[in-house]
């Protein structure tokens, strides 16, 4: 259903968060047009990704506010923020260093569906090594 | 949570739908990486993307599916299918003509949030007008 004109044409923020109390955020580098990731913030990690500057998410799996990087040290640094017109969607535009994926690639979309199968193929090298950037102590779990 | 290593690393398609059968996905201009809209997918329109080559979601509001354009002529030739390290976001590249949104832009991200503020700025101008393509005796709501 379409959102309300003032809504769609508006100038007023209005995040629009699910029955969870989630958005959907998607990181893009500014630099590259690449997509990154796509994760989901709750009002708080909203607040204090525009305060902070860094991206924060909050994970459904863990429960609890995520700053991305705070394992790995990739954080990102959001540049811009935008949203879509019924205002359920936020694109990070995000500038990064090397490897956003915690599996080791710069994206986490590293496999595209090989033409009319359901078989997977690799378009992407890992630019690090997860088993010395996540120090084996710790879950890599903590970080997606 | 991580995926399994065969989830994040294998050549398996595996979509992982939600607790409502959808998936995320994110559409791409294939020519310019400008994210156009986010929508979802359920089994089915999966299946139909990847068999016809056109976008084709699950419309939550609707409840049913939506060949992205049946309405507004605007469709979206697949060209890649990317999916994220635990199977459950995929990015379509498309191929696109002008106007992918339904308020009139080509993206549906045509407002950015000003820094440090909850008001949003317009960075597009409509490239179509959705009164002349959407024919007033339909519901514009059949295209969101």
């Amino acid at each position: 259903m379409a959102a309300s004109k003032e809504i769609e044409q508006g100038t007023k923020f209005e995040p629009k968060f699910d029955a969870k109390g989630l958005i959907t955020a998607v990181s893009q580098d500014v630099e590259t047009g690449q997509v990154l990731m796509v994760a989901y913030m709750d009002a708080e990690a909203l607040d204090l990704t525009i305060k902070t500057g860094n991206a924060i998410f909050y994970s459904r799996s863990r429960q609890k506010l995520w700053r991305k990087g705070d394992e790995s040290g990739h954080i990102q640094r959001v540049r811009q923020i935008l949203v879509d017109c019924d205002q359920d969607c936020l694109i990070l535009k995000v500038k990064v260093d090397h490897g956003q994926c915690h599996v080791g690639f710069q994206s986490c979309f590293y496999r595209v569906l090989k033409p009319r199968t359901k078989e997977l193929e690799f378009v992407a090298e890992k630019v690090y090594d997860p088993e010395e950037v996540y120090k084996k102590d710790k879950k890599i779990e903590d970080e997606k």
